[in-house]
């Protein structure tokens, strides 16, 4: 017996999310299907509506609903001093320590040879037409310190070297192997503070 | 800096998928939103069109989007005999072994006592009004092997012979403990023969 259509179509759209594979996506359906049909709708018009809003920032990168997000716009904050991070959360993460006043640039992922994510995937172009609007001093690197997140790092580095930019790297208090994300915030912002 | 709002509004509603936390729900939207804008769209659709035309099968319970579904409906197909399974997936489990050539009821769940799922909330009720229909003559229980599966088949084989109905239960070639989704076709077609 096949399954109803629409309920083929419906698991075959959840495989869409990362890690979700056959059997996840059947034991989704049917639970939102047998349990939660409001939470079902809710996540399809939240998908729809983010879709058609997201976009992303002119300046640095990030999703937002306007031409230029707020942190981009918030004339307190410090344009001297750039910090470049790998994702929105990490972003986030950095500001949860209240111990950042400048400004960011959120590459969206990280280079990765592996994945085939190069410097070209990661708006290395983008980050270098940035850091010339004549007023950043300083681009803190505020990747990852994974495997990925060293390399990419490096890769900016050499890259802003080239056009005499200071750069400096998060210390590293903190935890090699870790993400950024799930830093408690003493730790960033101690490694902030000693950034080289 | 609080994330943009349609952004925050995704992450939420991913949440209902079971399994899914605050950390997957972020990954989930951002990975949607940075690399599979087309499969966010199609899963906004799919789950709206699901919901709208999904219903229950007026005669076994499934999912189907007509009053009553195609395998009820099939005449070749023998309504002397009528499988009690738990999900759809293991009804679609039982008819790959094409051992089997009568009716479904499907509980959609199963009796739980520890999740607060008692026999009212697994249509034991309409299983009672099915088989008054003076064509069945044996239900066959081919519920999990689980703790809750052998509860429900033992409690429904409690209801059914109170009302002189015979009812059997596959036989015990299925691993315990094990789900019938995962079980080999064989298997499966072993323990439908050497039912008791
Ligand atoms: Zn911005
Ligand atoms: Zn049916």
């Amino acid at each position: 017996m096949p399954a109803p259509h629409s309920l083929d179509t419906l698991v075959q759209a959840l495989r869409c999310l990362p890690g979700v594979g056959a059997k996840s996506a059947a034991r989704m359906a049917f639970h939102l299907l047998q349990r939660d049909r409001e939470g079902a709708l809710q996540l399809s018009e939240a998908l729809a509506r983010a879709v058609q809003t997201m976009r992303h920032c002119e300046r640095c990168h990030t999703f937002t609903e306007a031409q230029i997000c707020s942190t981009c716009l918030d004339p307190a904050r410090d344009p001297s001093r750039l910090c470049v991070v790998e994702t929105p959360a990490d972003q986030a993460a950095m500001e949860r320590t209240g111990a950042f006043g400048g400004m960011y640039f959120v590459l969206m992922g990280r280079i990765s040879p592996l994945d085939g994510v190069g410097p070209n995937d990661i708006g290395l172009k983008k980050l270098l037409d940035r850091v010339n609007d004549g007023l950043v001093q300083e681009v803190i690197l505020a990747t990852n310190f994974t495997a990925e997140g060293e390399t990419t790092a490096y890769v900016i580095a050499q890259a802003l070297k080239a056009r005499g930019l200071r750069t400096t790297r998060l210390a590293r208090g903190v935890p090699v192997g870790s993400e950024l994300e799930y830093v408690d915030l003493g730790t960033i912002a101690h490694a902030l503070a000693e950034r080289r």
